[in-house]
């Protein structure tokens, strides 16, 4: 499996593209993305989440911090650089938990999972259009309130991070 | 938060839609997706993994057994119909053991993950344009091999399932 014999562009958006690709002769409408960072971030004993509204889902949902690589960004870098502007946390010690793809029958986005420890806390800077609710769970609450979940990122993410203990 | 002030499709896909919502003024772009499922199939101690070409990963990737619900279908008559076709097992207790939504930044797909168990086997009845190896992992070797994992969806759901053990 190697390259599409062609590929055209059937929807050119702002955070993601629609590509019509043929593969030996059939067609895959498949989403485009640049691909995206989540932060499984422990600070005082307990994980940090971040509750905001979701058009998609419409409603609020409870997540891991999470962003989209920009413009060539390195996974960690933007991981960093995400969950400094979301929850203010900085520094610390970084390593990959692990990485998937998302909805892979149609979408084409990687998340790199990160776990940050040792962190210094400090000021948030969201964006304008962001208004996100930070919300604490200690660690030893995760097992029971995994069922409150309606993320796979964050599920998959604390759920990596539980068996890493 | 209810509904967007208005909507227009963007993109008029087979597997999926792109929609612009205004909300409160602000645009957001959201692929629309009529949902999908998963199973965590148990039989003869095992848990039964598909693996299949994934064009947007540009590879083949090992994954639940998963489908997308048409027109109408039940989450959990659709799982059944997907175990049937994509595997051969039928019958069986089935429960739900979880759900999530995939990417909900922009993207509107909620999946079921169902639990399977006490199966039947049979042929299946795959797909012509699907072209699918099945595997199968012994329950007791999951948390080993989680590493190899590279879907959102099956590192997810089999933790899940570990869990309920």
């Amino acid at each position: 499996m190697n390259e599409p014999r062609s590929s055209r562009t059937a929807y050119d958006g702002k955070l993601f593209d629609v590509v019509v690709e043929d593969w030996d002769g059939r067609d895959r409408e498949i989403v485009v993305h640049p691909g995206s960072t989540a932060i499984v971030a422990v600070h005082d004993g307990a994980v940090v989440l971040v509750r905001q509204r979701r058009e998609p889902a419409r409603k609020p949902l409870l997540e891991l911090p999470a962003g989209t690589l920009e413009g060539g960004e390195e996974p960690l870098a933007s991981a960093q650089r995400e969950l400094a502007e979301e929850v203010g946390l900085r520094g610390g010690r970084w390593r990959e938990l692990g990485g998937f793809w998302t909805s892979p029958g149609f979408l084409r986005e990687y998340m790199h999972v990160f776990l940050a420890e040792e962190l210094e806390p400090g000021e948030a800077e969201p964006d304008e259009d962001e208004d996100v609710e930070i919300v604490r769970w200690p660690v030893a609450e995760i097992p029971e309130r995994i069922g409150e979940l309606e993320d796979a990122k964050t599920i998959a993410g604390l759920l990596l991070y539980l068996r890493s203990l």
